[in-house]
């Protein structure tokens, strides 16, 4: 199942502006293709291995970054395949079949692309015009909603926190929409909370909770504007909810491979200081009370409304 | 006057482990036992000066974190030795008076160089056995609570942040202590609250109302451990007291000197990002409704106890 590893390594090269779980569907749409099995339980079971390969590499080498959206891009295609296959009358010959879930396959994929675009269409209208938006981490769907939102002619100006080097990136870009920016510390969200109007948050996934899985910093920056009584906005594709369901932060990591939480093991105390890198921890879980609505490609949803959409999604 | 912030510097080069203000305050006996004025209102004034030209002096080329703790140390000082003077009966001899102020100005330092030992008597007992401190910043006040719990046979284990370079100093110091630690990022305080039971935190100085002035990041740190229903204690020096009352954290920064803010002026909209030195916000307010309890050298204080004790120091 390496080949499916270096087919999404190859599709992810290609185009650097996709998302991570775009490339994951197009390689499971290049597994159906490819396909010498005649029977649908063999191709759900191939794509299924071929999704466990995904997953088990991106466990070992990129983290909960990229693992959560390919894990919950991944559930969603297979569970839609699954569903048209077995819908079709007994009977049909098992080429028509592939030709049909191939197509398919290709729309699902098309409307990830789009989904960006989608969410964007409805979130600009809550850049509103003067204001001070706070944002944190770098996401593509948080950038197409500032850009929308400049583009159409709205005045703000966004206060971008460093987010380990993500913070001067996503500055770069905003000023080539013309969006005036700070880059201010993570420890300065405190200290600027005051002058901020609205946060805008991107995700790596949305719990089953209508919780929401992002860069580390996401939970203390959700926290303190909620705090001071301002929105928080977060920019999610659908293809982004997953079946996750962590209670903490440290069911979290284990969700993601466990990386951060080997050091538990070896917390027994001892005199030498154990120096934590720094950036071991890449997420954190916001719980969804902290969290106002979400941009959606399938529309501006209330926390509690992704359980509803995930029904749909896998009933 | 340029004298008075080289004996400042002087003194507090002697001892790298003495408080900003204790050397302001010793600076200011130097200057009452140098004084060629004879009469009280001319040595008021004296020292009136002398601090205003620290302060300036500091205002420019430090920062909030020395301006705020020297600031209030002086205010106290010089309010203690202009009480004990007008109290003499008329008729003393100014020689007389001013040998008797030379001795307590003396007294009042060596209170201050005890008052870190004081606090950290009552503080320990907070510390309980087998907790999971978090610390921020680089205070000598927490660390001597630290200290003293674990020379008392506590065992616990200290999360501390990185707080721009200050957090490895600490993991240092605690290492020595025989105490474990673990170093992680300012962004990783909402990841890690889950596993502490106590915040520990140091200030550079409290507020008329209660609230504290600290390292940048304390105030997201005290909101995150609210909403984790976490105690947050401070552990401070009476000296530190202060008459400043910010409302909003700009007041304080324009307290400090208003470095942090000429910004404002140009944030005109441009394209061009402006990218903020990082490090330009150095503390940040924290409201007394987020702190728990102060460890001071009054004893364990209320936010609201506060101001109380301000106004018996000023009465």
């Amino acid at each position: 199942m390496t080949d499916v590893v270096a087919a999404f390594e190859q599709t992810r090269g290609e185009d650097a502006e996709e998302s991570d779980a775009v490339a994951a569907i197009r390689t499971l749409v290049g597994v159906l293709r490819a396909t010498q099995t005649s029977t649908i339980v063999g191709l759900s079971d191939e794509l299924r291995g071929a999704a466990e390969a995904l997953r088990e590499s991106l466990r070992e080498t990129s983290g909960m970054r990229v693992f959560v959206p390919v894990n919950a891009a991944c559930e969603v295609f297979i569970n839609y395949v699954t569903r048209i296959a077995t819908d079709f009358p007994v009977g049909v010959a098992f080429d028509q079949v592939k030709t049909v879930l191939v197509q398919r396959g290709e729309i699902f994929a098309e409307r990830l692309v789009k989904s960006r675009d989608r969410l964007a269409s409805f979130g600009w209208k809550f850049v509103q015009d003067g204001s001070v938006i706070m944002v944190h981490g770098f996401s593509r769907a948080v950038l197409e909603v500032l850009r929308r939102a400049a583009a159409q002619g709205r005045n703000f100006d966004v206060i971008v926190t460093a987010a380990g080097g993500d913070g001067s990136k996503v500055a770069d870009r905003l000023a080539h929409f013309g969006v005036p920016t700070l880059l201010v510390a993570d420890a300065a969200i405190g200290y600027f909370m005051e002058r901020v109007d609205t946060v805008i948050l991107g995700a790596e996934g949305l719990t089953e909770n209508g919780g929401l899985i992002n860069h580390v910093g996401t939970l203390p920056l959700a926290i303190v504007a909620r705090a001071h009584n301002k929105p928080v906005y977060v920019a999610a594709e659908s293809f982004k909810f997953s079946r996750l369901f962590p209670l903490t932060q440290k069911e979290l990591s284990e969700a993601g491979g466990g990386r951060v939480d080997k050091r538990d093991a070896e917390e027994t105390p001892s005199p030498a200081p154990k120096l934590e890198p720094l950036g071991s921890v890449t997420s954190d879980y916001t719980a969804p009370e902290y969290i106002t609505l979400m941009f959606t490609d399938l529309g501006v949803l209330t926390p509690s409304a992704v359980s509803d959409e995930l029904i749909k999604l896998y009933q």
